[in-house]
């Protein structure tokens, strides 16, 4: 059992990670590759206070050379869910479960837009993640949309367990996909059936598969955690960064504006500290 | 007149600054030399994400100099009082007065412990400015109760214009203090008098003096801004840093916990991006 489960490994999530390490906390951050948050691809960053004029990308490594350096521990993978277990949170990390007696949320910015039908056929279809569902449409055609080049491993693997994959990427460089898969460049408008998928359709043609994945870099917030409380597209937080579930926090963009990584990072350490706060005073 | 006039020259207000800086705002930052942060004290920073490991002195300098390099105008004083002009604001700043459009709160942790009679008396023999209420003490003897070797410039000026001049450090090494002030390591416990102080009463003697001057290394908030809500002891914020005040924002350790560089830097970039924001819309 973790004391605290980190969801996200931005400015955020690392900050919030090594102020609980330093009071010694069984601590697991999840997230995705570093290369992948906003702050990396930024050019130059004039205002993270100390560091005048640095890179996204040498900020970023400083981050994470700071957390390695605590023996902060970083999963590499993507949260699909967390269940409430009253007392204590589950997480479905690709499929692997995790118990922990706190969440901090440090998702960032997910937007939540969904496409039309996707709801509606949500598990008769509609998939979020190709290592769970993947096998149950072998030898079938399906559809993939991706958001990041971290939709490829999902859309490769379904590659050698489908018969046919199309491939839709709502993004611009695609890194490594499999010759047998079909890409489209084009976008998805409707996820369309009767009881079950039958065709995706995108702007220029549909498609008629049985299954579609939708891969994105993270899973919206909205769908991640049941009964948390939302306001203005944002997890709601006080000033403690404590959302309205107990022993969840939230820190960084996805608690909303500025989205700056000065104001992630000093969120972050407060929601670590408070974690700490609650787990000592829940022993 | 100033856009913004920042309060604290911490963490949290040069935060503010370089913020409120690289969006062409007209800013001075008023406080006391760096190296009377709580910050730059600390032997060793563990936890301000991308600097592990560093000592608070490098730390405080690394901030000076990103300031520095932004060319962000630091104004050594100490401000005494924020008068409300409906709709701008006027700093007494060691007597010197500044206009401005919006005011950032960033003046760390101010305890208010009143002395006995030391409210009764304000005005009436208590003063909290040597350089302004001196000269009425001229060949008369008073008292100077100082927190930290700031109030040293106070006592030395004192001494030149009043016939005799007690000093009661509260606080450990003497840096310079003129040969005719009697220096006393005794505890004050209050002011009394009639209508007029007449005495400082010690732990273990009573001094009979005409005026009291209290220097603290800062004014306490609640003295510093009429009509400023505070909320356990610390300015009451909402989530972008306004408080009750149209154009007032806080930032860092007045804000309340936890008491950590990070939340002081963070705060400071949201406080400065909403000033921006409000002169912004105000124009």
């Amino acid at each position: 059992m973790l004391d605290i489960a980190i969801v996200g490994a931005g400015p955020a999530g690392l900050s919030a990670g090594i102020n609980a390490k330093i009071r010694n906390k069984n601590i697991k951050v999840f997230g995705n590759p570093f290369n992948t948050s906003y702050a990396y691809k930024a050019e130059r960053i004039d205002n993270y206070l100390g560091m005048y004029g640095i890179s996204g990308q040498d900020l970023i490594k400083s981050f994470v050379e700071h957390a390695n350096k605590m023996e902060l521990e970083i999963h590499q993978g993507r949260v699909l869910e967390i269940y409430d277990m009253s007392g204590t949170y589950t997480l479905n990390v690709d499929n692997e479960f995790f118990e922990t007696k706190t969440v901090i949320l440090a998702n960032g910015v997910t937007m939540d837009k969904s496409l039309e039908g996707e709801a509606k056929f949500l598990g008769k279809g509609v998939s979020y993640c190709a290592t769970c569902d993947g096998p149950l449409y072998r030898g079938k055609t399906v559809a993939l949309i991706g958001d990041s080049p971290i939709a490829e491993e999902d859309v490769n693997y379904l590659s050698e367990v489908c018969e046919k994959v199309y491939y839709i990427p709502t993004y611009k460089d695609i890194n490594k996909v499999n010759d047998q898969v079909e890409i489209l460049k084009d976008k998805p408008t409707a996820i369309v059936g009767d009881e079950i998928v039958e065709s995706l359709k995108l702007k220029d043609k549909d498609l008629d598969v049985s299954g579609v994945f939708i891969i994105k870099e993270s899973v919206p917030t909205t769908r991640l955690l049941q009964g948390l409380e939302i306001e203005n597209n944002t997890i709601k937080v006080n000033r403690f960064m404590e959302t309205n579930l107990k022993g969840v926090y939230a820190a960084g963009d996805c608690t909303g504006k500025p989205f700056q990584v000065s104001k992630s990072v000093g969120e972050g350490t407060t929601a670590g500290l408070q974690a700490v706060k609650y787990l000592d005073s829940n022993k």
